[in-house]
Protein backbone atom coordinates (compact mmCIF):
# COMPACT_ATOMS: atom_id res chain seq x y z
CA UNK A 1 0.00 0.00 0.00
CA UNK A 2 1.50 3.28 -1.01
CA UNK A 3 1.11 5.89 2.00
CA UNK A 4 3.28 8.27 2.46
CA UNK A 5 4.48 9.36 6.40
CA UNK A 6 3.95 13.03 7.72
CA UNK A 7 5.05 14.31 11.00
CA UNK A 8 4.48 13.17 14.55
CA UNK A 9 1.08 12.97 16.04
CA UNK A 10 2.13 11.54 19.53
CA UNK A 11 5.54 9.61 21.11
CA UNK A 12 5.18 7.14 24.15
CA UNK A 13 7.80 5.24 26.31
CA UNK A 14 8.85 3.43 23.41
CA UNK A 15 6.94 4.50 20.04
CA UNK A 16 6.26 7.33 17.94
CA UNK A 17 3.17 7.64 15.89
CA UNK A 18 3.20 9.19 12.44
CA UNK A 19 0.22 10.48 10.38
CA UNK A 20 0.37 9.93 6.98
CA UNK A 21 -1.63 11.31 3.51
CA UNK A 22 -4.29 8.89 4.15
CA UNK A 23 -6.34 10.13 7.08
CA UNK A 24 -7.35 6.41 8.48
CA UNK A 25 -3.80 5.00 8.48
CA UNK A 26 -0.61 6.14 10.89
CA UNK A 27 2.47 4.79 10.74
CA UNK A 28 3.98 3.03 14.13
CA UNK A 29 7.62 3.40 15.15
CA UNK A 30 9.23 1.23 17.31
CA UNK A 31 12.25 3.05 19.39
CA UNK A 32 15.09 1.00 20.96
CA UNK A 33 14.06 3.50 24.76
CA UNK A 34 12.90 0.68 27.49
CA UNK A 35 11.20 2.01 30.74
CA UNK A 36 10.42 0.19 33.66
CA UNK A 37 8.24 -0.26 36.82
CA UNK A 38 6.22 3.18 35.44
CA UNK A 39 9.04 4.82 33.75
CA UNK A 40 10.97 5.29 37.06
CA UNK A 41 13.80 3.15 35.35
CA UNK A 42 14.89 4.30 31.66
CA UNK A 43 17.32 3.03 28.99
CA UNK A 44 17.84 1.69 25.88
CA UNK A 45 17.94 -1.92 24.91
CA UNK A 46 20.11 -1.58 21.13
CA UNK A 47 18.00 -3.12 18.82
CA UNK A 48 14.82 -3.13 20.19
CA UNK A 49 13.06 -1.01 17.74
CA UNK A 50 13.90 -3.49 14.64
CA UNK A 51 12.87 -6.53 17.09
CA UNK A 52 9.58 -5.14 18.48
CA UNK A 53 8.26 -4.36 15.17
CA UNK A 54 9.27 -7.61 13.30
CA UNK A 55 7.62 -9.68 16.24
CA UNK A 56 4.12 -7.30 16.44
CA UNK A 57 3.78 -7.53 12.68
CA UNK A 58 4.31 -11.57 12.53
CA UNK A 59 2.25 -12.20 15.73
CA UNK A 60 -0.55 -10.03 14.29
CA UNK A 61 -0.40 -11.52 11.17
CA UNK A 62 -0.86 -14.72 12.84
CA UNK A 63 -3.80 -13.48 14.58
CA UNK A 64 -5.67 -11.77 11.99
CA UNK A 65 -4.93 -15.47 9.96
CA UNK A 66 -6.89 -16.86 12.83
CA UNK A 67 -9.75 -14.52 13.71
CA UNK A 68 -8.56 -11.68 15.52
CA UNK A 69 -8.82 -8.60 13.63
CA UNK A 70 -5.98 -6.03 14.54
CA UNK A 71 -4.79 -2.34 13.46
CA UNK A 72 -1.92 -4.22 11.43
CA UNK A 73 -2.02 -3.54 7.68
CA UNK A 74 2.13 -3.63 6.69
CA UNK A 75 5.72 -3.44 7.64
CA UNK A 76 7.16 -0.72 5.90
CA UNK A 77 10.80 -0.14 7.23
CA UNK A 78 13.13 -1.68 9.35
CA UNK A 79 11.17 -0.23 12.16
CA UNK A 80 7.99 1.09 11.19
CA UNK A 81 4.67 -0.56 10.33
CA UNK A 82 1.69 0.93 8.58
CA UNK A 83 -1.59 0.98 11.07
CA UNK A 84 -4.80 1.24 10.82
CA UNK A 85 -6.23 4.24 12.76
CA UNK A 86 -7.79 3.72 15.43
CA UNK A 87 -9.47 5.08 18.85
CA UNK A 88 -7.84 3.07 21.49
CA UNK A 89 -9.81 2.49 24.40
CA UNK A 90 -8.05 3.27 27.74
CA UNK A 91 -8.33 -0.10 29.04
CA UNK A 92 -5.49 -2.15 29.15
CA UNK A 93 -5.89 -6.03 29.22
CA UNK A 94 -3.49 -8.39 31.29
CA UNK A 95 -3.44 -11.97 30.86
CA UNK A 96 -2.17 -14.29 33.07
CA UNK A 97 -0.85 -18.30 32.73
CA UNK A 98 1.28 -17.56 35.74
CA UNK A 99 2.17 -15.17 38.48
CA UNK A 100 4.70 -12.72 37.82
CA UNK A 101 5.60 -9.20 38.39
CA UNK A 102 3.34 -6.57 39.92
CA UNK A 103 0.27 -9.17 41.00
CA UNK A 104 3.01 -11.30 43.48
CA UNK A 105 3.68 -8.07 45.32
CA UNK A 106 0.08 -6.49 45.36
CA UNK A 107 -1.53 -9.51 46.90
CA UNK A 108 0.58 -11.97 48.03
CA UNK A 109 0.64 -14.76 45.50
CA UNK A 110 3.53 -16.48 45.26
CA UNK A 111 5.69 -16.28 41.83
CA UNK A 112 4.86 -19.28 39.25
CA UNK A 113 1.56 -19.56 41.06
CA UNK A 114 -0.74 -21.38 38.06
CA UNK A 115 -3.72 -19.89 37.34
CA UNK A 116 -6.06 -22.01 35.75
CA UNK A 117 -8.11 -21.04 34.36
CA UNK A 118 -5.88 -17.69 32.78
CA UNK A 119 -6.33 -14.88 35.45
CA UNK A 120 -7.72 -11.56 33.45
CA UNK A 121 -6.77 -7.90 34.87
CA UNK A 122 -7.85 -4.64 33.57
CA UNK A 123 -5.50 -1.57 33.95
CA UNK A 124 -6.56 2.27 33.48
CA UNK A 125 -3.58 3.43 30.37
CA UNK A 126 -2.48 6.21 32.10
CA UNK A 127 1.08 7.41 31.94
CA UNK A 128 0.75 10.16 34.65
CA UNK A 129 -1.46 7.84 36.94
CA UNK A 130 1.31 4.89 36.33
CA UNK A 131 -1.89 2.95 34.91
CA UNK A 132 -3.23 1.43 37.80
CA UNK A 133 -5.28 -1.09 38.39
CA UNK A 134 -8.99 -1.06 37.74
CA UNK A 135 -12.14 -3.14 38.01
CA UNK A 136 -15.12 -3.48 35.85
CA UNK A 137 -17.31 -0.99 38.07
CA UNK A 138 -14.38 1.53 37.59
CA UNK A 139 -14.47 0.98 33.87
CA UNK A 140 -18.77 1.28 33.40
CA UNK A 141 -18.70 3.86 35.78
CA UNK A 142 -16.11 6.47 33.87
CA UNK A 143 -17.28 4.93 30.65
CA UNK A 144 -13.74 4.22 30.07
CA UNK A 145 -15.82 1.30 27.84
CA UNK A 146 -18.74 -0.41 27.68
CA UNK A 147 -19.71 -3.69 28.73
CA UNK A 148 -19.94 -5.33 25.59
CA UNK A 149 -16.75 -3.48 24.74
CA UNK A 150 -15.37 -5.44 27.35
CA UNK A 151 -16.31 -8.39 27.04
CA UNK A 152 -15.15 -8.53 23.41
CA UNK A 153 -12.24 -7.78 24.43
CA UNK A 154 -11.55 -9.79 27.83
CA UNK A 155 -12.72 -12.99 24.96
CA UNK A 156 -10.45 -12.13 22.50
CA UNK A 157 -7.91 -11.44 25.11
CA UNK A 158 -8.17 -15.26 26.34
CA UNK A 159 -8.13 -16.12 22.47
CA UNK A 160 -4.72 -14.39 21.98
CA UNK A 161 -3.58 -16.49 24.82
CA UNK A 162 -4.68 -19.92 23.44
CA UNK A 163 -3.00 -18.96 20.02
CA UNK A 164 0.37 -17.62 21.47
CA UNK A 165 0.84 -20.23 24.20
CA UNK A 166 0.70 -22.70 21.40
CA UNK A 167 3.27 -20.74 18.89
CA UNK A 168 5.44 -19.78 21.98
CA UNK A 169 5.20 -23.09 23.07
CA UNK A 170 6.43 -24.37 19.77
CA UNK A 171 9.90 -22.33 20.21
CA UNK A 172 10.12 -23.29 23.75
CA UNK A 173 9.02 -20.56 25.38
CA UNK A 174 6.03 -20.24 28.34
CA UNK A 175 4.26 -17.13 27.90
CA UNK A 176 3.44 -15.80 31.35
CA UNK A 177 1.47 -13.03 31.16
CA UNK A 178 0.94 -10.11 28.72
CA UNK A 179 -0.81 -6.85 28.16
CA UNK A 180 -2.99 -6.10 24.78
CA UNK A 181 -4.53 -2.47 24.00
CA UNK A 182 -7.69 -2.34 21.79
CA UNK A 183 -8.84 0.11 19.58
CA UNK A 184 -12.47 0.84 17.43
CA UNK A 185 -12.16 1.58 14.08
CA UNK A 186 -15.29 4.25 12.30
CA UNK A 187 -17.47 1.30 12.02
CA UNK A 188 -16.71 0.65 16.21
CA UNK A 189 -15.23 -2.97 15.19
CA UNK A 190 -12.77 -3.81 17.95
CA UNK A 191 -9.09 -4.07 16.98
CA UNK A 192 -6.20 -5.36 18.57
CA UNK A 193 -3.94 -2.59 18.71
CA UNK A 194 -0.85 -1.22 20.08
CA UNK A 195 2.04 -4.18 19.87
CA UNK A 196 2.49 -7.31 20.99
CA UNK A 197 6.09 -7.65 22.11
CA UNK A 198 9.06 -8.32 24.90
CA UNK A 199 8.08 -5.52 26.54
CA UNK A 200 4.26 -6.60 27.02
CA UNK A 201 4.83 -9.70 27.98
CA UNK A 202 6.42 -12.29 29.78
CA UNK A 203 8.53 -15.34 28.48
CA UNK A 204 10.24 -17.57 30.05
CA UNK A 205 12.99 -20.58 28.43
CA UNK A 206 10.81 -23.45 28.62
CA UNK A 207 14.14 -25.37 29.57
CA UNK A 208 16.27 -23.18 31.99
CA UNK A 209 13.34 -21.27 32.97
CA UNK A 210 14.94 -18.19 32.58
CA UNK A 211 13.19 -14.79 32.03
CA UNK A 212 13.77 -13.62 28.23
CA UNK A 213 12.22 -10.58 28.55
CA UNK A 214 11.90 -6.79 29.45
CA UNK A 215 12.63 -8.27 33.29
CA UNK A 216 15.72 -8.70 32.25
CA UNK A 217 16.21 -4.62 32.01
CA UNK A 218 13.87 -4.36 34.67
CA UNK A 219 15.70 -6.32 36.96
CA UNK A 220 19.32 -5.90 35.97
CA UNK A 221 19.54 -9.44 34.75
CA UNK A 222 21.97 -8.89 32.03
CA UNK A 223 22.12 -10.53 28.82
CA UNK A 224 19.38 -7.88 27.55
CA UNK A 225 20.16 -7.40 23.82
CA UNK A 226 21.18 -10.96 23.44
CA UNK A 227 17.54 -12.28 24.93
CA UNK A 228 15.35 -9.91 22.70
CA UNK A 229 17.80 -11.61 20.01
CA UNK A 230 17.40 -14.98 21.21
CA UNK A 231 13.34 -14.77 21.35
CA UNK A 232 13.48 -12.86 17.51
CA UNK A 233 15.70 -15.10 16.12
CA UNK A 234 12.97 -18.51 17.27
CA UNK A 235 10.51 -16.82 16.62
CA UNK A 236 11.54 -15.65 13.36
CA UNK A 237 12.52 -19.32 12.39
CA UNK A 238 9.25 -20.30 13.15
CA UNK A 239 7.55 -17.95 11.36
CA UNK A 240 9.64 -17.33 8.17
CA UNK A 241 11.16 -21.00 8.38
CA UNK A 242 14.97 -19.75 8.18
CA UNK B 1 -25.71 -10.07 78.90
CA UNK B 2 -23.46 -11.66 81.82
CA UNK B 3 -20.29 -12.75 80.02
CA UNK B 4 -16.84 -12.61 81.69
CA UNK B 5 -13.86 -11.40 79.27
CA UNK B 6 -10.81 -13.58 78.92
CA UNK B 7 -7.16 -13.15 77.25
CA UNK B 8 -6.67 -11.14 74.15
CA UNK B 9 -7.45 -13.04 70.92
CA UNK B 10 -6.08 -10.23 68.65
CA UNK B 11 -4.48 -6.98 68.21
CA UNK B 12 -5.22 -4.62 65.75
CA UNK B 13 -4.04 -0.62 64.39
CA UNK B 14 -6.74 0.69 66.51
CA UNK B 15 -8.60 -2.32 68.30
CA UNK B 16 -8.23 -5.43 70.43
CA UNK B 17 -10.24 -8.39 70.73
CA UNK B 18 -11.00 -10.54 73.72
CA UNK B 19 -12.20 -14.34 74.03
CA UNK B 20 -14.91 -14.47 76.93
CA UNK B 21 -16.32 -17.41 78.72
CA UNK B 22 -19.16 -17.55 75.83
CA UNK B 23 -17.50 -19.23 73.20
CA UNK B 24 -19.86 -16.85 70.51
CA UNK B 25 -19.49 -13.76 72.11
CA UNK B 26 -16.25 -11.71 72.13
CA UNK B 27 -15.21 -8.32 73.82
CA UNK B 28 -14.20 -5.99 71.31
CA UNK B 29 -11.41 -2.80 73.08
CA UNK B 30 -10.63 0.74 71.29
CA UNK B 31 -7.54 1.92 71.78
CA UNK B 32 -6.68 5.40 71.23
CA UNK B 33 -4.18 4.46 68.56
CA UNK B 34 -4.56 5.81 65.40
CA UNK B 35 -2.68 4.89 62.05
CA UNK B 36 -2.54 6.94 58.55
CA UNK B 37 -1.78 5.94 55.21
CA UNK B 38 -2.16 1.36 56.20
CA UNK B 39 0.37 1.93 59.23
CA UNK B 40 3.07 4.35 58.01
CA UNK B 41 1.82 7.33 60.17
CA UNK B 42 1.52 6.16 63.77
CA UNK B 43 0.19 8.03 67.24
CA UNK B 44 -2.81 8.27 69.28
CA UNK B 45 -5.89 10.50 69.23
CA UNK B 46 -6.21 10.90 73.27
CA UNK B 47 -10.16 9.83 73.88
CA UNK B 48 -10.74 8.02 70.58
CA UNK B 49 -10.93 4.69 72.25
CA UNK B 50 -14.34 6.08 74.34
CA UNK B 51 -15.35 8.21 71.49
CA UNK B 52 -15.41 5.33 68.70
CA UNK B 53 -16.97 2.69 70.98
CA UNK B 54 -19.84 5.23 71.72
CA UNK B 55 -20.14 6.10 68.10
CA UNK B 56 -19.90 2.81 66.78
CA UNK B 57 -22.42 1.46 69.48
CA UNK B 58 -25.24 4.17 68.14
CA UNK B 59 -24.55 3.24 64.71
CA UNK B 60 -24.74 -0.55 65.23
CA UNK B 61 -28.34 -0.09 67.09
CA UNK B 62 -29.57 2.00 64.62
CA UNK B 63 -28.38 -0.14 61.51
CA UNK B 64 -30.09 -3.18 63.77
CA UNK B 65 -33.41 -1.76 64.44
CA UNK B 66 -33.21 -0.36 60.35
CA UNK B 67 -32.94 -3.83 59.12
CA UNK B 68 -29.18 -4.40 59.01
CA UNK B 69 -27.97 -7.35 61.36
CA UNK B 70 -24.98 -5.91 63.21
CA UNK B 71 -22.44 -8.55 65.35
CA UNK B 72 -23.03 -5.58 68.04
CA UNK B 73 -24.67 -7.00 71.36
CA UNK B 74 -23.90 -4.37 73.81
CA UNK B 75 -21.68 -1.97 75.13
CA UNK B 76 -19.92 -3.25 78.53
CA UNK B 77 -17.55 -0.45 79.33
CA UNK B 78 -16.29 3.09 78.47
CA UNK B 79 -14.01 1.41 75.33
CA UNK B 80 -15.70 -2.55 75.36
CA UNK B 81 -18.51 -3.44 73.60
CA UNK B 82 -19.48 -7.32 73.80
CA UNK B 83 -20.01 -8.21 69.87
CA UNK B 84 -20.94 -11.73 68.40
CA UNK B 85 -17.99 -14.32 66.96
CA UNK B 86 -18.15 -14.17 63.33
CA UNK B 87 -15.73 -15.24 60.63
CA UNK B 88 -14.62 -12.16 59.04
CA UNK B 89 -14.74 -12.03 54.91
CA UNK B 90 -11.42 -10.30 53.90
CA UNK B 91 -13.09 -8.10 51.63
CA UNK B 92 -13.50 -4.56 52.82
CA UNK B 93 -16.30 -2.18 51.17
CA UNK B 94 -15.71 1.49 50.38
CA UNK B 95 -18.72 3.15 49.69
CA UNK B 96 -18.16 6.92 48.25
CA UNK B 97 -20.51 9.77 47.72
CA UNK B 98 -17.75 12.42 47.02
CA UNK B 99 -14.04 11.91 46.08
CA UNK B 100 -11.55 12.25 48.67
CA UNK B 101 -8.81 10.28 49.69
CA UNK B 102 -6.86 7.48 47.52
CA UNK B 103 -8.98 7.37 44.53
CA UNK B 104 -8.46 10.96 43.51
CA UNK B 105 -4.94 10.29 43.52
CA UNK B 106 -4.51 6.80 42.40
CA UNK B 107 -7.39 7.66 39.33
CA UNK B 108 -6.95 11.61 38.90
CA UNK B 109 -10.67 12.54 39.95
CA UNK B 110 -11.07 15.80 41.50
CA UNK B 111 -11.59 16.29 44.91
CA UNK B 112 -15.22 16.32 45.73
CA UNK B 113 -16.49 14.91 42.82
CA UNK B 114 -19.78 13.77 43.55
CA UNK B 115 -20.87 9.92 42.76
CA UNK B 116 -24.05 9.61 41.27
CA UNK B 117 -25.01 7.10 42.15
CA UNK B 118 -22.86 6.72 45.24
CA UNK B 119 -19.69 4.46 43.97
CA UNK B 120 -18.55 1.18 45.64
CA UNK B 121 -14.92 -0.16 45.67
CA UNK B 122 -14.00 -3.41 47.25
CA UNK B 123 -10.34 -3.54 49.24
CA UNK B 124 -8.11 -6.88 50.56
CA UNK B 125 -8.17 -6.64 54.51
CA UNK B 126 -4.68 -7.14 54.38
CA UNK B 127 -2.60 -5.01 56.85
CA UNK B 128 0.64 -6.73 55.48
CA UNK B 129 -0.04 -6.01 51.98
CA UNK B 130 -1.61 -2.65 52.63
CA UNK B 131 -5.54 -3.14 51.83
CA UNK B 132 -4.61 -3.60 48.19
CA UNK B 133 -7.85 -2.83 45.82
CA UNK B 134 -9.10 -5.66 44.20
CA UNK B 135 -11.94 -6.59 41.75
CA UNK B 136 -15.12 -8.78 41.88
CA UNK B 137 -12.60 -11.41 39.64
CA UNK B 138 -9.97 -11.32 42.28
CA UNK B 139 -12.64 -12.05 44.76
CA UNK B 140 -14.06 -14.72 43.26
CA UNK B 141 -10.89 -16.19 41.81
CA UNK B 142 -9.54 -16.63 45.21
CA UNK B 143 -12.74 -17.02 46.83
CA UNK B 144 -12.83 -14.64 49.19
CA UNK B 145 -16.02 -14.08 48.95
CA UNK B 146 -18.67 -15.75 46.59
CA UNK B 147 -20.85 -13.89 44.66
CA UNK B 148 -23.63 -14.51 46.39
CA UNK B 149 -21.98 -12.96 49.53
CA UNK B 150 -20.71 -9.75 47.33
CA UNK B 151 -24.14 -8.91 46.46
CA UNK B 152 -25.40 -8.84 49.86
CA UNK B 153 -22.63 -6.81 51.43
CA UNK B 154 -22.81 -4.75 48.94
CA UNK B 155 -26.31 -4.03 49.32
CA UNK B 156 -26.01 -3.68 53.27
CA UNK B 157 -23.70 -1.54 52.36
CA UNK B 158 -25.67 0.93 50.17
CA UNK B 159 -28.45 0.51 52.58
CA UNK B 160 -26.05 1.44 55.35
CA UNK B 161 -25.24 5.13 52.94
CA UNK B 162 -28.86 6.06 52.92
CA UNK B 163 -29.45 5.49 56.59
CA UNK B 164 -26.41 6.62 57.74
CA UNK B 165 -26.35 9.76 55.38
CA UNK B 166 -29.52 10.95 56.77
CA UNK B 167 -28.35 10.78 60.03
CA UNK B 168 -25.12 12.76 59.61
CA UNK B 169 -26.81 15.02 57.47
CA UNK B 170 -29.30 16.07 60.82
CA UNK B 171 -26.36 16.88 62.91
CA UNK B 172 -24.79 18.80 60.28
CA UNK B 173 -22.22 16.58 58.53
CA UNK B 174 -21.33 15.07 54.95
CA UNK B 175 -21.13 11.94 54.89
CA UNK B 176 -18.11 12.04 52.15
CA UNK B 177 -17.39 8.16 52.21
CA UNK B 178 -16.87 5.09 54.40
CA UNK B 179 -15.46 1.44 55.02
CA UNK B 180 -17.43 -1.59 55.74
CA UNK B 181 -16.18 -5.19 57.30
CA UNK B 182 -18.93 -7.69 56.93
CA UNK B 183 -18.61 -11.40 58.36
CA UNK B 184 -20.16 -14.83 58.70
CA UNK B 185 -22.32 -16.16 62.22
CA UNK B 186 -22.23 -19.95 62.40
CA UNK B 187 -25.45 -19.85 60.46
CA UNK B 188 -23.71 -18.16 57.44
CA UNK B 189 -25.81 -14.79 58.03
CA UNK B 190 -23.80 -12.16 57.04
CA UNK B 191 -23.50 -9.48 59.44
CA UNK B 192 -21.99 -6.08 59.96
CA UNK B 193 -18.79 -6.52 61.77
CA UNK B 194 -16.25 -3.88 62.71
CA UNK B 195 -16.82 -0.68 63.68
CA UNK B 196 -18.30 2.48 62.28
CA UNK B 197 -16.63 5.56 63.53
CA UNK B 198 -14.36 8.75 62.36
CA UNK B 199 -11.48 6.21 61.84
CA UNK B 200 -13.23 4.63 58.61
CA UNK B 201 -15.13 7.18 57.42
CA UNK B 202 -15.20 10.75 55.94
CA UNK B 203 -17.45 13.63 57.86
CA UNK B 204 -16.99 17.10 56.68
CA UNK B 205 -18.86 19.75 58.61
CA UNK B 206 -21.81 21.02 56.21
CA UNK B 207 -21.38 24.55 56.81
CA UNK B 208 -18.13 24.91 56.92
CA UNK B 209 -16.71 21.77 54.72
CA UNK B 210 -14.10 21.45 56.72
CA UNK B 211 -12.90 17.58 57.79
CA UNK B 212 -13.91 16.27 61.55
CA UNK B 213 -12.40 12.87 60.93
CA UNK B 214 -8.95 10.71 60.67
CA UNK B 215 -7.82 13.23 57.78
CA UNK B 216 -6.87 15.68 60.56
CA UNK B 217 -4.81 13.19 61.93
CA UNK B 218 -3.16 12.19 58.37
CA UNK B 219 -2.55 15.81 57.24
CA UNK B 220 -2.12 17.09 60.34
CA UNK B 221 -4.59 19.23 60.09
CA UNK B 222 -4.70 20.26 63.95
CA UNK B 223 -7.75 19.68 66.41
CA UNK B 224 -7.69 16.36 66.13
CA UNK B 225 -9.27 15.36 69.23
CA UNK B 226 -11.51 18.26 69.38
CA UNK B 227 -12.91 16.81 65.94
CA UNK B 228 -13.82 13.82 66.91
CA UNK B 229 -15.02 15.11 70.44
CA UNK B 230 -17.10 17.31 67.93
CA UNK B 231 -18.58 15.05 66.08
CA UNK B 232 -19.22 12.75 69.20
CA UNK B 233 -21.37 15.33 70.99
CA UNK B 234 -23.36 16.37 67.77
CA UNK B 235 -23.91 12.30 67.82
CA UNK B 236 -24.75 12.39 71.22
CA UNK B 237 -27.80 14.50 71.00
CA UNK B 238 -28.68 13.52 67.98
CA UNK B 239 -29.14 9.62 69.91
CA UNK B 240 -29.46 10.50 73.30
CA UNK B 241 -31.21 13.65 73.20
CA UNK B 242 -28.72 15.69 75.56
Amino acid sequence: MSVERRGPLSEGKAKILYSTDRNDFIVQHFKDDATGFNGLKKGQILGKGPINNSISAWVFQYLEKHGIPTHFVEKTAEREMLIKRVKIIPVEVVVRNLAAGSICKRLGIEKKHRFEPPFVEFFLKSDELGDPLISERHIFYFKWATPEQLKEMESKALRVNKLLTQVFDQVGLTLVDFKLEFGTDNDGNILLADEFTGDGCRLWDKETGEPLDKDRFRHDLGRVEESYQEVYQRLKRHFEGN
